[in-house]
């Protein structure tokens, strides 16, 4: 039993609902349309080089994405089958930008187990049109109390939350995926948070920093939740 | 003067500081990249089609036009030499999400004169990361007590700002340049609306409801907002 807790915050993407999988088959496409030009390995080496290059100008989602693609593209592709490549990868970003949002197992259960005793927060990062669409679409809106769409998860931007929703640290848990992005940074501000590691996580989100505290439940499934609330 | 207001709006693109310009010389350009295939009134003509087209996947942003003058280019170009534009649209691109954050005349003196009086509030619709650099660069945000970036600006939008606030409708006054974003969903829902039209507007932006009210102050100014509160 975690004790004085009032808010509870949700991960979206890889918490809530399947995500980081279609990345990644955009990716695998990806490698395949460039594989006349350079080896799988190399065009996924230099698209995420491409991707940390701008992702201060880009922020996270699957603009981001299609405008890393083809820009790396342009790198690599000799330039008269370039062109081909391109209008598929904005094809297959449009399909992307599409899918349906398919919910996690366990995660209705422990929303409606949860959402008369605490206030639930739904938090999460990346392009704010994406979001929407996704949180839309994935019918569960109506178990939060609060929804927070962050250009980025640092320590700061959840201390700014905290802020808004006007509770301590120490009242407030975090559930997510990444150890980054919905652990790290929410333990450096005093709260709490629990690790369900998804099985698939993007590779930007598994360069961690070795000496982040390793005070933080860990769960197989998001049910085991109910065990500590 | 306008009674019972305690909550005052800006928009930002347009209002608050320049964006339409560099989005118009972006366009400029793009229409030069394809001269060699068409005229620019049939680059500019394509390229919102493709805009309105993309609209509800990509949002507004620099990141979906981007998106949208590649797939523009990818339509319009010979093979050959369409990578060389889809480059130079990235590079463009990159430019434009840079861009110094440049404050309109009398942004500032409005803003000290009101920041004691009212709660201000920044309401901007666009890309999140985008607008939160704006923001940044913009060094007046300690002016407002509230920054809300929405996807989008519907009567909808604007009824969720205002529950989130708490205030009512009729103590809720928006200033900004577009009627269809900033005027005429405000006073759908009951607000107070000054219209303080930019000497360049985005071609979507000047699809107006022709039956829209006309309940609503339009001033040269911003500085002229003084007189009214």
């Amino acid at each position: 039993m975690i004790d004085g807790i009032k808010v509870v915050a949700f991960d979206a993407d890889d918490t809530l609902w399947e995500n980081e999988a279609y990345f990644q088959e955009f990716e695998a496409n990806f490698c395949k349309m460039v594989g006349c030009y350079v080896t799988s390995e190399q065009a996924s080496a230099e698209l995420l080089r491409t991707e940390m290059r701008n992702l201060h100008l880009y922020g996270y989602g699957a603009k981001g994405m299609m405008l890393c693609m083809i820009e790396t593209v342009c790198k690599v592709a000799k330039e008269e089958s370039g062109l081909m490549a391109v209008q598929e990868i904005l094809k297959l970003g449009h399909e992307l930008l599409q899918i349906p949002v398919e919910i996690l197992p366990g995660v209705e259960t422990v929303l409606s187990a949860l959402t008369k005793k605490y206030q639930l927060v739904l938090a999460t990062k990346g392009d704010l049109l994406d979001q929407e669409r996704k949180i839309r679409k994935s019918g569960i809106q109506h178990y939060f109390d609060r929804i927070e769409v962050m250009s980025d998860k640092t320590l700061t931007d959840y201390q700014k939350m905290i802020d808004g929703i006007g509770c301590k640290p120490q009242e407030f848990l975090m559930i997510g995926n990444s150890i980054k992005s919905d652990i790290e940074p929410v333990l450096a501000i005093g709260g709490h948070a629990v690790h369900i590691p998804h099985h698939i996580t993007w590779q930007y989100e598994t360069q961690i920093d070795d000496s982040v505290s390793h005070d933080f439940f860990r769960l197989e499934k998001i049910e085991e939740v109910l065990n500590y609330l």
